[in-house]
């Protein structure tokens, strides 16, 4: 039987595939082809675990779901723009995604690249409109935030250091770093935009930042012992393309035991920064605990 | 000697160089590869018109230049980001810009795409700040306009059209609308913002959108005249590459002359919607002569 936090989590993705849905143009409104590359990446499932993020992190201040929903949009979205850029043959050249042929494989490179930039600039036309709060300073600093996380401080100094990282030279720290940037921003934010909704506290925007720490480090190593351990059928994607390209992750460094070790370390750390929030947190405590317990 | 106009611009394109300086990452804050690929981009001069257009009109309404700088800068961020990736060989597959080597070209095509993503979220993350203007809102509503000019139904709308038009199809009307988006909107951002920026009346943001509407068409038709006239070492870029290609430009479709003569007439129907400005405006009215009668 499915849990409380299975149930939410599957009503979030639920959702999130209706409310993207409606922010994404219909092939009527302009270019066809940009449209159904748009669509295609961001509609095609996903666990929609950032949005959930947001929506939960928004719930421990009553926040409107009218608006954190919008803002877990905008994120899904901006996350999207990442995963097609990161499969383009000149980064990750991946195949497969979620299960389905990645953009540039079901459409072409041009169409790949132009999709991505167009929903990037998307999320922040979603976090700046003032359905999505209204106070312009609060919109303003989502934004702000926002950039951040994903630019060269963040998701793609991340992807860059990624790309052009010496592997002899990589160690535990490096990759720690590595992670904290390419996935680790973007979780932050989820969680830091949930409480900036709410208006929330300094002490408190700080335990869900420090929540979101934890629990983004425990989802990237638990993605490389699934990478290794994993099947392609089970995982949607190329499964042990780090190890055949002989390149360094938490398994490579730390070993598939020492990895799961760690994970499960800082799960528990992740929720034990939620003390102060009592029973409300119970599922994001459930989902630090999803994160290292799922299976793709 | 040089006229107000000319001094004005080239002052222009100085500030720039220097505030886009201080924007860009250094690079002992991240990886180097990145850094440099953003900045080489970045600080290939330029004619700064964009940015002339945001400080001119912010200027009409007395807007203190701590504002309306960062705006430009912002909007120059922007532009280039889409320069790197329009070049890309999955797009207009171009060697050269400016003079010196494209950023796929100097570096490589990660890079390039990687410099452009993170320059795209570093315009926004500036004009989200709150140096940009005291406001919430304003800045909220700068994000919102620039995102909406820089995405789907705009900049990324009208490079997908002119990627993927059927040549033989394109009538005046449509390459028109191709250009509106695909360079006009940017440039009828550069306009709204300065007037955004001083809180301008509905019928003065009116007056100013149109004459960038008006400006941004005679700019394309002028590059297009320029693209079949010149020569490539006085426009720093391949020229008659779309001639070569059998592309659709103002020119194919007008003819050299009748194209000069829609351009000439457009800039002075830009003109005329500066009127009631009276005798601020005579800086924008010589931007609007410069855009036709420029050499490059």
């Amino acid at each position: 039987m499915e849990d409380n936090f299975a149930t939410a989590l599957r009503q979030t993705a639920e959702l999130m595939e209706r409310e993207l849905d409606r922010f994404l143009p219909t092939t009527s409104s302009l270019e066809r082809e940009l449209c159904e590359a748009m669509r295609y990446a961001t509609l095609s499932g996903g666990k929609r675990l950032r949005a959930f993020l947001v929506i939960q992190c928004a719930d421990l201040f009553s926040v409107s779901r009218d608006y954190s929903v919008r803002v877990a949009a905008a994120l899904e979205i901006m996350h999207t723009y990442s995963l097609i850029h990161d499969d383009l043959p000149c980064m990750d050249d991946d195949d497969l995604r979620r299960g389905i042929p990645t953009v540039h494989k079901k459409f072409d490179e041009t169409l790949a690249v132009l999709a991505g930039d167009a929903l990037q600039a998307l999320a922040f036309e979603i976090l700046a409109d003032p359905a999505t709060h209204p106070s312009g300073s609060v919109r303003a600093m989502l934004v702000g935030r926002l950039a951040q996380a994903a630019g060269m401080r963040g998701m793609v100094g991340g992807q860059t250091m990624d790309i052009y990282a010496n592997n002899e030279d990589i160690s535990l720290a490096t990759i720690t770093r590595l992670q904290q940037l390419k996935t680790g921003a973007l979780i932050t934010f989820a969680c830091e935009a949930g409480a900036l909704l709410g208006h929330a506290s300094p002490a408190q925007i700080s335990a869900l930042k420090a929540f979101a720490h934890d629990l983004g480090l425990a989802f990237q190593i638990t993605d490389d012992i699934l990478d290794a351990e994993g099947e392609v059928e089970e995982m949607g994607k190329a499964t042990r393309k780090d190890e055949d390209a002989g390149k360094a992750t938490f398994v490579s460094l730390l070993g598939l035991e020492k990895a799961k070790i760690h994970a499960n370390m800082l799960s528990k750390q992740a929720i034990g920064h939620l003390s102060m929030f009592k029973g409300n947190a119970d599922l994001l405590m459930d989902a630090a605990r999803f994160t290292v317990t799922r299976r793709r």
